[in-house]
């Protein structure tokens, strides 16, 4: 995993700039908005999503100034629902990557606009020219975008991690909400790498296979962080889920069994992407980092 | 304006039809979301926005199936805008449309989240080829909506407005407020029939100036029926904005200068279709219908 941690860094330096361009400082009367949303999106973040876009689109050639923009739409989208998950009407988190969370910075009603405003921009910035010279391009990410974002993906997932706080789900119920909640977005953003790329769809489908593998993966190891981990290098408050009674594949498995689970699920992720030689190095160090991070 | 409510009538059946199916009911465990979906996007509503749009469409000959579709995304939008604004931490509305607010009938989270899951329902419906056949024109589409709903357009109408409530603003704000609010979505639905017919700038420019009269009458109506209408017609508390201590226009005119202004407004929007002739009827009456309905 040499070089990794510079990899995703360069990208996230990129990433970040693009963000940036896209949400202006503003002096006028609706200023308290923008801010509240430059605050959402430009804050700390490890820019996962993007850079899994860009290594995905990396292998089909694409330039890599589309896949960052795609990638900053995605951002917008995780960072809408990182503000909207935090109301004190969700799962009220007081403070988020080091830093107090939007409706505490601000208040409930400027954070549930700022939340709506960014996943507005998302599907402009997909929509846009400078995203892919292709139409049909930019019209397969915006609607694989929204699929992945909406009602079958990640706000199902978010409902159904919402009533896990009072439902006995199993294992399998468990499953599916990992996989709509924080699976389908990660999901996407590989596949939106083939999208870019005009990839066939047997690579499509491995890279497809590799995003829900690391997506679950990465999911355990959130709810690893929320059992076990600091909350100093996380940044954020944990011991959440035991508290509140939540079932996850912790609470079901024991930490352990977790733990175990979520390193073959990453070692399957990164198995998925044989057919691609060496050139999906970068993915495989972005699956083994998905279960080694702390934060 | 004999047959207006009529002609308004069969549109809204035709669009209720096409919600519907994009709301199916479902018995998985989220079914909780797509319930309250369904109660926000399928329950009474005058359905101006998209009637706004086939007319608007029918002026250049369009299928009236692609305008169908794209007034149902329209108001897919305007009801997630609904039932964000009804949130106790925004304008803490219990009654809407004669019936409870989503997060009275159901809880905050779900109404957020049917609310994020209904705005992201819109753009992959845009995005879809039964939409429209050209891809440029189904991007279009999707860059207009998410302009007119977001942070230049109705989320920071909306941020202003929730501001109106601290802030002393003067006629010119508020009317750049209602623009933002209420203007912006309702000349997207006019822009949108010009971009489906693939009209000429000048037909557009000429539906755009209408439509921004459209929405600003329509808005001051309805701070009129707030400030002066009946409970039981309007489905929905009133007398809000002075309770507030709301800046409106009718607090800085005064019911009769601003049933006035909305009436001139009303007659100035239905002078910009002239060069349509008869065929922008129903548009014209629409304009009528904006200042003279009591909900």
């Amino acid at each position: 995993m040499t070089g990794f941690p510079d990899r995703l860094g360069r990208v996230r330096a990129k990433v970040d700039r693009i963000l940036a361009g896209l949400l202006p400082e503003t002096g006028r009367a609706e200023r308290r908005l923008f801010d509240a949303m430059r605050y959402a999106a430009l804050g700390p973040g490890k820019r996962l999503r993007p850079f899994l876009v860009v290594a995905s689109a990396d292998l089909f050639g694409v330039e890599e100034r589309f896949a960052l923009r795609c990638g900053a739409a995605v951002e917008l989208v995780h960072c809408y629902s990182l503000v909207h998950d935090d109301l004190p009407a969700m799962d009220d988190d007081d403070l988020r990557r080091g830093r107090p969370t939007v409706h505490a910075a601000w208040d409930e009603a400027t954070a549930i606009l700022a939340g709506d405003a960014l996943l507005t921009l998302a599907f402009e910035v997909l929509a846009d020219a400078e995203t892919h010279p292709s139409p049909t391009v930019r019209l397969r990410l915006v609607g694989g975008l929204a699929r992945a974002a909406g009602a079958e993906g990640m706000c199902g997932g978010q409902m159904l991690d919402m009533l896990a706080e009072r439902t006995e789900f199993e294992y399998g119920e468990i499953a599916r909400l990992e996989r709509m909640k924080t699976g389908a977005l990660i999901a996407f953003c590989c596949r939106a790498g083939a999208l870019l790329g005009g990839a066939a769809a047997d690579a499509e489908r491995a890279l497809t296979a590799y995003a829900q593998d690391l997506g679950f993966a990465f999911q355990i190891a959130d709810d690893l962080i929320d059992a076990d981990g600091s909350e100093e290098e996380a940044g954020k408050r944990l011991r959440k889920d035991a508290g509140q009674g939540k079932a996850t594949v912790v609470s079901l498995l024991g930490i352990e069994a977790a733990r175990a689970r979520a390193k073959i699920l990453s070692e399957q992720a990164a198995a998925h992407l044989d057919c691609f030689g060496t050139r999906a190095d970068p993915l495989r160090d972005a699956a083994r980092f998905a279960v080694e991070r702390s934060s």
